[in-house]
């Protein structure tokens, strides 16, 4: 027996690496999602929202345009594997998106995120969405029954966000009409895939990227009053208080789906 | 200033009790429940389901039927104060039934049942379920996208329940036409509220109950083929590994609603 | 085969009830403890106090005294087995208590509890102790490196426990030398065995029950300044914030165990 | 107000960047760690652990040496403030260990790491250890009371970890004498840091490095005999089965400490 390593050693699409490539915590792309949002529109600080844009990144036509989403998911990789193991498949998640553009380009860009579940934070960072661990609840329409809101007029749907056991955010939606997709969801997200150097002679990995998608879809989109509110939690990170509201728009409860197949970089 | 505890003391439908009651853990019935079950008949040897059955419950006209469910349920009190805070109102479930009769009446008995959540295995205990802490999951019925089952034909649900890190069982329903409810679900659970005494001279108590349910709902149910395996997890309780299914049926796919009012003792 | 259930039918100390008992989700006492605490002093208004004693309690010759407790225990059952599977045997806990006697006797009330596992959930409601389900996290004593405190002159302990997200309260100790074990914690806990009816015609049990233990043992117990804080969390119940600190008074860090045997009645 | 990006943008050493650089997931090291360690040395087929070694390692003088070390830690950043916030400062790791060497240099290879908090699994990728999401339990020694293991001669310690709700291994010790620490805790490891890439055209990152650690501290070294067992949960990783033991060996039980500054890239 040799007891060198072999020429190529173990291998996968992330770590772990493994002689076959199966042990890798991530499936490569292209990964389907199909999911229930909760997604409110609000207004920050448009001096503040600069602050979160990366160098290449303007405000665009509508400057401090912000939304709160929730959203419950499923996914899967290309194979549907997952979907045959519940306990894989099923991920909740709060972010923040403030409108952008990229040299002209409407665009969004997401400062914050929180997710329930460490592969799809871990996909996060691959693809530059800076993902954290939190708490994320949101109430689903039912078809039956008492114990919650139907998707028509006068339903009420709520949201709630926590980081290590804090309540950041909340939100909620009483949907009143049939309405389009909210600006904020239909433009691709740009991010910063950022990761940290190691040996410290090295720079941060730091790729301007936006995702490319394909096969979205929404669902019957309604509409109504909106609120959030950012809590006590937000005391711990200034930064993140600076995204607060300054005025609230519309709420919007809809069904979504899209394939992540991958990212470009940008200038 | 009197320091002797007056009257009446702290207050409250459950502990712990408070001077205005409000610090209950568990609201008073009733309990509103909107759910999406995903359901497997099957059948147990009857000689072990009968071992399962308290002095007053008979095996009834088809010995051996049971089945296997799973469920995703919102939840909330009279008030519908949960549905205000997401983080309250959801929990999944698993639980097993076995065909029964009460002086010749229908019921079923749940020998096992196993939740997420405590404030519902707290009210198990209330009613006579004897439900535990598990870790339940199970898919949903998407309507947009690659990344779940449609309600449809040919969608394929799936189930897990686990204990103490260790896979109990797990169940996959492929769907294909139309059908009523399923027979288990359509009859009255009968309990033993059984809680231990405490004073070494205290007997447990010890009450043979069915349960008083109102406005039950069932969405579209759909039907088709069913799984179910139990895994190796059984090995550290061989009574539950009594009830492995010996032989298959069908599985079932649908909403379901039910508002819990509280009790009635059988003789 | 006989379809009629046998005279005894399934049997346990609790739910689950089965053939051979053996899927009782609780353990019959003696139940061991082993645990490592942080403990507050500190002073809430005696007339508050006072609204949490039930008939047959007095707050004795020291009202309004009472201390916020943080414990990391492990368990096990006389057979030992939790330990051989790490999973079941440990847990933290939260809990409140206040000085009172019973017929003279000094005893402690514990008005709330919370734990992060439900076996001890529901041990404590057998025992008529108020456990909810709450996220309890507390710093131990280190013995190399600068990643927490020395159990020593100087070394900083922490708590914290937060409920649906929230954060409820922080404490902190400062030891500073050795002392005796605090009062609180070396006097029996009484509670109320309070178990909901569930046909709307039966009453709730209500006994108020004295627990018996045995093997009671402190390690090296080092005392100094604390800290307590009751947070927004608790905004939601009124009637936990009655028993907010109005005076802060020494902090423990110490070693405990005892042997709970069971509990006996009190007129 | 401009509406252009500044020249810089947010920062951070990590995602989230913000305007201060405090909203980062991951603070800079140096990171401190205090832990309870229960390891148990074994061998897998020399062959097996070939295939997890990238280029330039070799197996060494003692091919197929591993181990299998599950740890409960509390660690803080260098200001120590994670300590102040218990929920933060703690978490458990399972890991395998293999022999290796580096230009002769002996070393140790993580194959496979799981923990239960977000933040360590996130700092594990930036080192280049290959953590993922388990569930991780261990006994600790006690010092009172009969639940728990003293550390001294017959003390039992237990570790269990799970993936996915499937257990994947256990191991015990049975501690007998002090003992020197365990050759697989004293040397370096070697990772590779890998990051997929996200545009198509883009390579994955794959740097060889070495861990740069200081204040290395071992407490007492328990040692005694040893037991691993692989479960049912390796099944679904055939990768992960290759590195199941052929034979076990020693187990030991002690604290541990060390601080970890940074890396070096190997050639």
């Amino acid at each position: 027996m040799t007891t060198v390593a072999h020429d190529t050693g173990p291998i996968g699409y992330s770590l772990p690496l493994s002689p076959s490539g199966n042990s890798s915590m991530i499936t490569p792309p292209p990964w389907h999602f199909s999911g229930e949002v909760v997604m409110v529109d609000y207004r920050v600080d448009p001096a503040a929202a600069l602050r979160f844009l990366p160098p290449g990144l303007e405000l665009g036509p509508d400057p401090g345009a912000a939304a709160a989403v929730f959203a419950e998911w499923q996914w899967c990789s290309d194979s549907g594997a997952e979907l045959e193991d519940p306990v894989r498949c099923r991920f909740s998640e709060f972010l923040i998106l403030l409108a952008c553009t990229y040299r002209g380009e409407p665009m969004a860009r997401c400062p914050y995120a929180w997710v329930d579940q460490a592969v799809p934070l871990m996909r996060g960072w691959i693809q530059g969405m800076p993902k954290q661990h939190g708490s994320v609840h949101l109430t689903r329409p039912v078809r039956v029954g008492r114990a919650g809101p139907r998707l028509g007029p006068g339903g009420r749907f709520t949201g709630s966000v926590a980081v290590h056991d804090r309540r950041l955010a909340e939100a909620g939606v009483v949907v009143r009409e049939r309405s389009e997709p909210p600006a904020l969801h239909r433009v691709p997200l740009v991010h910063n895939r950022f990761f940290p150097g190691w040996d410290p002679a090295e720079p941060p990995m730091n790729q301007l990227v936006a995702s490319e998608v394909t096969g979205v879809e929404f669902g019957e989109v309604w509409a109504g009053s909106g609120e959030v509110r950012f809590l006590s939690g937000v005391d711990i990170d200034p930064d993140l208080a600076l995204l607060a509201p300054v005025e609230v728009g519309s709420g919007y409860v809809f069904s979504y789906a899209e394939t992540l197949l991958g990212g470009r970089r940008l200038a």
